[in-house]
């Protein structure tokens, strides 16, 4: 008796001839004395035809190379009104580069790797939920540390002790850092109260004193935490903005509430409409744009919509655990920002289905930090 | 042969009697005629001890039922230093729900539901992201569609489509948002520049006319847009308050940043630190406070934070697919919020891991819409 | 000042016209009476068009509607070896629908939903991972619980409590059963050695009595139960087979593993060759075939194996919450199924992304369980 | 005007002091030269508190040290009856590790990963799904190519294109795995037959040469396909068991199916029973028992329930992508399965929530693979 047919002919169904661009599935080459004991390098390289996330982080980091490499004409070749964007120290166009994290990256120790790039001028700018601000600040004030994602939430509270996934901070660490920015807060409201009355009429005008934004604050609490493990610090230093369009939605939110009692009937003021003139010129003058975001929400839509004013990123590499069947921006893949036009349709794009630590410090040790930098 | 005792004594493990509280699992009585073509309400009892969503669902709907039939004293008999919060219409005291709903949620068939909520005056305040804003606007103007999550990106931005997850909208109708709001922009603009003439260097002081928010963007928005199918008509007709801090996010925010040029040197101004103090002032006023939030990432965020400042939510329910393995607060679980002081240790809350549009019909049928309003 | 061009252009991209047949996203509308306390069937119709999960769902419903209401031709007019596959009552041909679930599923209170559809002959095979068998007969001897996820694990296991998800089933349970199943074994082995005597030489072939195999042991313990709360046991009643390659894969793998000591040197035996042999030829008989499948793993690529053997299923429905980018099978949409004839190319397919109690119940009730059946 | 103390007083709760065992939260430290270009075993320890699942990452390769490294007493000092489980080459009690994965890690280049640990005896017994044997001997006959998640299934069908996530499988490689399969089923029936007609009414008793098994099938094709690539050569060579109840789910169960109708009367069996046996002899006679879990299902649940036997793993690591709020076994945490005494309630256990390709290479690395086998 012979087989079924209609069941033969649909499993022993003839394949066309695979075409000679086809690349072949293939892992780590144990013969070689480099797979024990696996540089970064020798990672990345050898998980690029792994398939699912492997080839993805493998990819991420081609794209990462691609996009710190990409180096334009001199400044100097150029006219007048087209010399923006990014330059190197020796005055060639560079990637402009929005990096996006969410807060929780800075409660974990991914914070020192952030810190890397931002302090060797790796990326541009940056967007950060209000976490990823205020947290950075606290860390000079006082350590996290580690916990447990079972902790019950009510012997934590009685203890004073707040978590965050796996992490534990204290609450007196909010208590510091209160009284740290009290003063900064007095002093930055004294002088949108000057510059008010300076430029009266005038005051809330384009690029006005008296307006205070996000951007600026956090750069002024960058120059005042004068702390070389800050990654606002050296975003300061570094003149590489850091946007927060809501950076009230969270400890420093608390703070400027309460100021808002201690300081009545006067009120700082914090203006989002600069920023994201600020942000979309970024955009705009940039030669090439790279977006390197981890983690969604906010932070990852924030890069992506200022993009779109120059029709589209030219490399984009997304990381995290959002998925797209909610129809979320968080979860949305690269492909669904092309419709948008907030990538190119040619871009290199990717978008590796990852939590950030597990990933970032290898994916950093094997692109930015590959090598030791020379400053 | 006998069994051998070391697998037999594993695998054999009496227990301990089972406590007299224990709740047996069980299902849909099928014998019943009402076990057919269910109602919502049938639906979600019969869910209450099924195990695993169903379970936390039915939970959910137990929540919502608990925080909205909740009633306190008379306003009459408060101090009038106390008579603050939510009031019914007879006067007595009502749980403050805070609803949250993230951009996609608006731009899906569930903004009818939501703008059923905010017309009966179902929630008291809600956090929503810019796009969650912008786009309910936007429907008024021209309508959303249906498409599919594999739509390759490229061919829909030659064609002025954009996706949403697998929606789709057409690009003119951002054009149509431009035409529309414009003028609004001018006129606010207008008016900003008349207060500050006003006030001089009383301008950015607390409840200045000169400073818009967002939320009092968005209340003019809900003026101007004067359409019965819109969420934020229904918000500014019934005076609840939409909060969204990062408002510049989106679509508004492109808008502005072009107004930024039509109108230079002027410049509309949005200030965050006032809303901040406006919903955290709600929080400290609420007699009990309820948080029903749909998605993660700011909205989630800005609801739990405004809770701590009255240590913590009464009742909350979280509607999301974020996990907590990432230590994102998106996927933090109730009982993380609880440590932070953002929901009471003896609040009734709990996580519904599941894509709102999945369940927030049924929740709202069998809860809110449970009976068709009198009025 | 203009608005910058480039930004412009890319924000204001004109869409091509709205082709004729796109249909408008829209939702629930609460002018009509039965917006409240919803039905199955006007819930499930009201989110047709309300995008992502809901639209899924929605689909889904529609895709059991046809696979259900499929009626081919009858079987006097068909030649003798063509009477095969699934006919109803009047000798019409009707889709042979394969259902498979996981364990965890009759542990929940789903159990008496997959236990309506089985009683009713709703779906005409069945495959189950172990749990999803034994489960079933042990929930006829004693009770599961509801329990919590984050009950910890040291202090369930020294009270004798295993822990399901936020279900949990005492240890006892695991005894009762013991004592139940085996004096069924021994009758089994008995019946298996006899068979053996008897046949000599052709024991072993097709169809031999001597064979016991996972699907024939399973009927024969839904014989045994003899409860109408069962599944197993209308399944036994209806003739449905129930497939278990891993039969061994749990308690019952445990009670045989410790009958070969008790029987020795005689064992049982369960050869899984013919259950393939079984359910592949379900398959190729088929006129028209439905696979609906709730949950993943082994359920889910046995089911899709089988249709295989036909060229693939014209109906399937998978809801699970596995995600696509592991490369699973668990993970994987049905258009992965598709490219290896699994799914026919024009068969209409969903997946729903959500975990199963929270949907079945509402499924079941706007479709299968919409009326009440007259038996 | 002061704080609001409702506000302040939740807002600044004071700590309890943070007590002595508290680990700090901490990154990499880039001024040391190890930092660039990292390797596996730096990276490893540099993630130890970063927190997320960084840190768990970290502890899963400490967990694989411990259980490697551990070593009991020498075989001659046991009474023979004790003298079970698993030695090394010196007659030292090593830890009896059960290592399961899925199929689609060995479709991905994780296969020379695989093969690695069990060409060096890294682990004990294999628990695999089908497509985890059969394409392990298909790579042998053909390979496996790069492809991507979102080539549409219909054009793929077309060409004869089989889809894993984002790899392609031609078809051509499973016709020419049937070639190489038939005539190694016809000898094993051809041997079952034999020993059938020899043993009589013996057949099916214990460990019968009448009686294939699955493990006892996969050890035969390993011996067949006599091929250094292949994982199933080396657990045939090493003597490593690959458990595998459901071998009938995938291609081997086609070549079977069709298998029955070529050899008919006469059928190969392949019995389960004697395969729980053994798994459950190996757990039952480890004297240390660790798991390495790569993926859900029933390769996860396989290993666990084994494991149960000896009333719980010494040591367990899981690796997968499964949640547990859908109350299924894959998302199971490792303290789901101490409830059940498949773990102890002192064992060393975690869970690593990521895609295996992403992490594997990483971890054996820094464990398995941190230096090169002498031999």
């Amino acid at each position: 008796m012979s087989k079924p047919s209609i069941a033969a002919d649909a499993v022993l169904v003839k394949s066309e001839p695979v075409p000679d661009d086809f690349v072949e599935v293939s892992g780590i080459d144990y013969t070689k004395d480099s797979a024990y004991n696996m540089s970064a390098s020798d990672l990345i390289s050898s998980m690029r035809n792994m398939g699912f996330q492997a080839s993805a982080l493998s990819q991420a980091c081609s794209i990462i190379d691609e996009m710190t490499s990409w180096k334009g004409v001199h400044r100097d070749t150029l006219e007048e009104h087209k010399q923006k964007g990014t330059f190197d120290d020796e005055g060639y166009q560079r990637t402009t580069i929005f990096m996006g994290f969410t807060s929780n990256l800075i409660s974990s120790g991914l914070r020192d790797t952030l810190r890397y790039l931002v302090q060797h001028k790796k990326v541009s700018a940056i967007v950060a939920s209000a976490g990823g601000v205020e947290e950075d600040l606290i860390k000079c004030l006082a350590p996290t540390y580690m916990g447990d994602f079972t902790l019950p939430g009510k012997g934590l509270r009685d203890k004073g002790m707040n978590r965050i996934g796996n992490l534990l901070v204290p609450n007196d660490n909010y208590c510091k850092f209160e009284e740290w920015i009290v003063p900064i807060l007095d002093k930055c409201l004294e002088e949108q109260q000057e510059a008010l009355q300076k430029l009266g009429n005038d005051a809330l005008d384009y690029n006005s004193d008296a307006c205070w934004t996000p951007s600026k604050l956090i750069a002024r609490l960058g120059k005042e935490i004068n702390d070389e493990s800050s990654v606002l610090y050296w975003a300061y230093k570094n003149d590489i903005p850091i946007f927060c369009p809501a950076l009230t939605d969270g400890s420093i939110g608390d703070m400027l509430f309460f100021h808002t009692f201690k300081a009545s009937p006067h009120q700082l003021r914090l203006d989002i409409v600069a920023d994201i003139r600020r942000i979309n010129s970024m955009s705009m003058d940039a030669s090439q744009a790279g977006m390197l975001i981890l983690g969604g929400g906010l932070i990852k839509h924030h890069i992506c919509n200022a993009c779109l004013m120059r029709n589209g990123a030219d490399y984009a590499v997304y990381i995290n655990t959002g998925q797209e069947y909610d129809g979320s921006d968080a979860g949305a893949r690269p492909d669904e920002a092309v419709s948008w036009g907030k990538i190119k349709a040619d871009a290199k794009s990717i978008k590796v289905y990852a939590e950030a630590s597990l990933v970032l410090p290898l994916i950093v040790a094997a692109t930015f930090a590959k090598e030791r930098p020379s400053n």
